[in-house]
């Protein structure tokens, strides 16, 4: 952490600044130049609050050296996480597509379209029986209702299913969900995220509006310091000022956080563009770059969808994208997992 | 509701979807030209979602023309909600100044400020106990007896108590609080929305990091349509390029606000800036803009404060500004509440 | 274009608006509801200026329907634009990769860079001779020495070359340069965009920094409306807030600008990440989503370089990045050119 | 500056870059810790390109201490620059508003405003003669006619005039102007500010669309660097994802700016926000937080503007908001230049 301190500070100050310091388990080392004074402080300094230094008088800013996350971290953990989701390898050498309707509207249309993308290679189920809607007008999901036809439809196809949780008073409904997915606008919910920490499933974490990818990685850090280490990471695009997509596709995340971590990283290329046509090219873009896993909206009617229509795909659509992935995996030595 | 349809739509479809439509209670006038044709949806749009119809094949855009938000809306409530707040009026025509620290740390650090707080004229106490931190391993808050100890304060000053929930979980212990306050991560947590829809508490309502105003309307709409109207929005500061603040004080929002909704709006120049010597000329700007309250932070020792040192008024600062305010808001016609 | 009228607005009020309108050669359908009104207006509405229309009194909001760009629009012209520049053919189905140093800095650097872009596999030599810096205390460039550097480069290479103009006042010295750069900060420095209109050389367009794809194709527009239609639209990353990366790069630009235009779309993987280990797998993402060229950065020195050191490769990096781009885009149908 | 070294970086390497680095008239000084090694660089840094130092391939970060800026920094000229417009001083105890209309349409439509402008208590007038429009079918300004009667307007009035500049072809025209403004899609239009740079007369500089301040003074940086010290720095509303308004005016850009650097602060509500009855308010909180001039517009007949109709104000809705500015104004001790 380096410590940048006002021109003029008088001695005493840097002095006790640099004793206070110290007691944090850290060392201080002081850097005198014509026009400005440096502290390096050097040691184990995630623990240090960089808000509590800034408030120092004589302190003009405060940056940090290392990352502020630990059980993220790949410095610490060089070897790829690879979670085990009912015997699909995610984060290992094949790549999972992760399919399904944005909300689970009846068991015919969750049914008819869970077969359907199983059908075309999908390797998992999605579906949201909890749906967080900018309007309190807009269909809310058929929540625990939801939840069972998932299971139904997993019966069914035996695809794993993956769905989202929106409060921790609900998390008693999620025990035979396989993956339990915390969407964008909850990736600061720290109640939430400290709750999921103490559960045994795997947890989707999908970055949030206008996140930074050190914001993600701190998300997960809650988690993960709750003792629950299978996280994965999602990147379902950023808001940016391009109107034409509903949000932008950061496909750059995917290099940087498989640097950055260990752990997977999944793509959602159907909210982050909001648009049909662009679910092919930016699955494969995604793909190039290097990512662990898609997770793509199917709906067998979506003229008739109770929300996102105009992102997903009909079954016709998704397999012929999915023949396209499983082409380009193929050549990219990432083949599609086909559960052998 | 205006539906841009797609050059080259076959009449047919064009009618199949005015029939779908006008089965929800709307009536579309179709207006036919050589490069595009339009439907405009007349009536109640509200309850329409506009993704629903844009899954239709022919259907190139979707343009809500009314606000998609009613119980906030000004046009149906014409006159400004006024806030009874222990008797302080909020939304009225006297300015509320909440003041207090960031967190609440010790029954001494939180007396000392409360006090200090009350004398240089502040009309409501803040303090957090529960703290939405980026880190988990940055302090965490007092929780439950960081409320007890607010309570105390409020017994020892007078001051009507702020502070903020960070789950539904909580709520049982929010019972003698007299706001709460929704942080700017959880604008979105609509599970909590409904739950404090449902509570007889006034509730002030924060915008979210890179939220826009009509989305924060929204999440106003998702507490009132459960039945609670006494809500308040502020303005917290947006996320832009700009590194040199936390955030920017998006000074707009006030006018705004007002203009399209009756709600009273209230304005954080602490957390907009994160620097406190930007706290006075902001608190200035927002008063001279038209704001019904401010919420300023002060910590009676901010550099040893548990969060946020960095922005946090001293006690004697917090009185030289207070001054300023004082003096500016009875000049335009707003003076501070005095209690009397 | 939909224009919608304030509530209560007088019909003879509207009137007035509409027989002013359809002065302009466009016809005017009013639209009437209960809570709202909206005219619908028909025709060529490319020179009908939005803001005008909005200053009427009885107007709340004017939404255009039509695109504003004709020239660049592939609704008017539905076939893929080819340039051909030196008999490289850039749009067409080979890919073109256009590789050099940020900054022409001397004879033996640039040829030494050239040679070795070459024997890599390139097909197009880059070289900053006017550099637009942050500060003016940067390298500035070699200006008028640099082109000429760059003109002995192509001699011994047999590489086009593609540099960048600042200014109209340089527009002479850039006679025998193959295409004209103009760069981000310039995309709306619009009479320098009319000067290279009435040019007859090929134009490598890049998006501005927080610039939107329509407000892109408006400066494409623009250079077209004066009779140069060799335009070629560059992605080079857009701001946001993550810090990692210098600028995010937005590959779904890729696939939206060959929809909505028929003009070719390159991608710079150097200066939309500014980090070396990147510019493989974005490079890799752009041609998965369908980019007709790459604008890639070497150098043969990148630690002593003047300009833009951290995001230059070095030939060898550079080659084995070749090599893995040249494997994708055979596999997807788009060889990068041999020349042949 | 502070440069973080890669972990295991070997001591041969540092102390190469160490001696690189001392070469350029700075001292190095090296921190040495157990999971990073920092290099605090000490003297004058103003002229080291922080990118050159980051292409070593030890180097992990490089973070600048000091302002990149020298001319434009208060540390080095604290008192504030005072500049003097034909009698008029901007910077000093006086506010100055210079209004007038977005575009010189006619010598009526100028005459007729400037008149109203002076009449309501305007100190300069502003007006456009060369126009920046998105689209090259919109006006572009009546160019040099337009400055001559700009001029025309001046003699009528005596008001000082306000008038942009596009292109450096152009500054022969621009003699008798009293001052020259760069608008924000010029601000790193370098070419342009380095021959303001020898002109010698006041520049007003405009803030990019989403230019942070420091890029900003850096801009005023380009121009002061090349002799000419009179530059005054305009807000006028940055780019955010809130669509009521055009830009988002910072109003915290003023007391940072003021902070920051010596240079006079201009304030311009009606760019930033493109909505009229925002122009009020707007102007009250610049006031508030302590600009020096504000820039607002208006025309005679908003309704047949030639560009921009919704933001500016009509005659008499201008003389309101005068009063209140002016009433303000003298609350806060600054009351607007009545030429005495």
């Amino acid at each position: 952490m380096v410590i940048v301190l006002k021109d003029n500070t008088p001695s005493q100050k840097v002095n006790e600044l640099i004793s206070s310091l110290e007691k944090k388990n850290v060392t201080a080392n002081l850097v005198k130049g014509v026009h400005s004074t440096i502290i390096g402080l050097i040691g184990d300094t995630v623990h240090i609050d960089t808000e509590a230094i800034l408030a120092n008088d004589c302190v003009e800013k405060v940056q940090r050296v290392q990352e502020p996350y630990k059980n993220a971290n790949r410095k610490f953990h060089p070897d790829d996480t690879v979670l085990d989701i009912c015997g699909r390898k995610l984060g290992g050498n094949k790549l999972q597509v992760i399919a399904g309707p944005c909300s689970v509207e009846s068991e015919r249309q969750l049914l008819e379209t869970a077969i359907a993308c199983k059908k075309a290679g999908a390797t998992m189920l999605r579906g949201g029986a909890f749906k967080p809607r900018t309007s309190p007008y807009s269909f809310q999901g058929l929540r625990k209702e939801g939840i069972e036809l998932l299971l139904k439809a997993k019966k069914e196809t035996g695809l794993p299913i993956v769905t989202e949780i929106m409060s921790l008073a609900h998390l008693y409904m999620f025990s035979d969900v396989d993956v339990i997915q915390v969407g964008a606008r909850n990736m600061q919910n720290f109640e939430l995220l400290k709750a999921l920490g103490r559960c045994d499933k795997p947890i989707l974490l999908k970055r949030g509006l206008s996140s930074t990818l050190e914001e993600l990685l701190m998300s997960a850090e809650y988690i993960m310091s709750e003792g629950n280490t299978k996280v994965m990471l999602c990147e379902r695009g950023i808001r940016t000022f391009e109107p034409m997509t509903r949000n932008t596709l950061d496909v750059s995340a995917v290099p940087l956080l498989k640097h950055k971590s260990h752990l997977p990283v999944v793509v959602d290329p159907s909210h982050a563009t909001g648009i049909v046509k662009l679910v092919e090219p930016m699955s494969l873009a995604a793909v190039a770059a290097g990512c662990d896993a898609l997770e793509i909206e199917v709906h067998c009617d979506p003229e008739n969808a109770l929300s996102d229509g105009s992102q997903q795909l009909t079954p016709d659509a998704f397999s012929k994208v999915m023949n396209k992935i499983k082409a380009l995996a193929g050549f990219v030595g990432r083949p599609v997992d086909d559960g052998e």
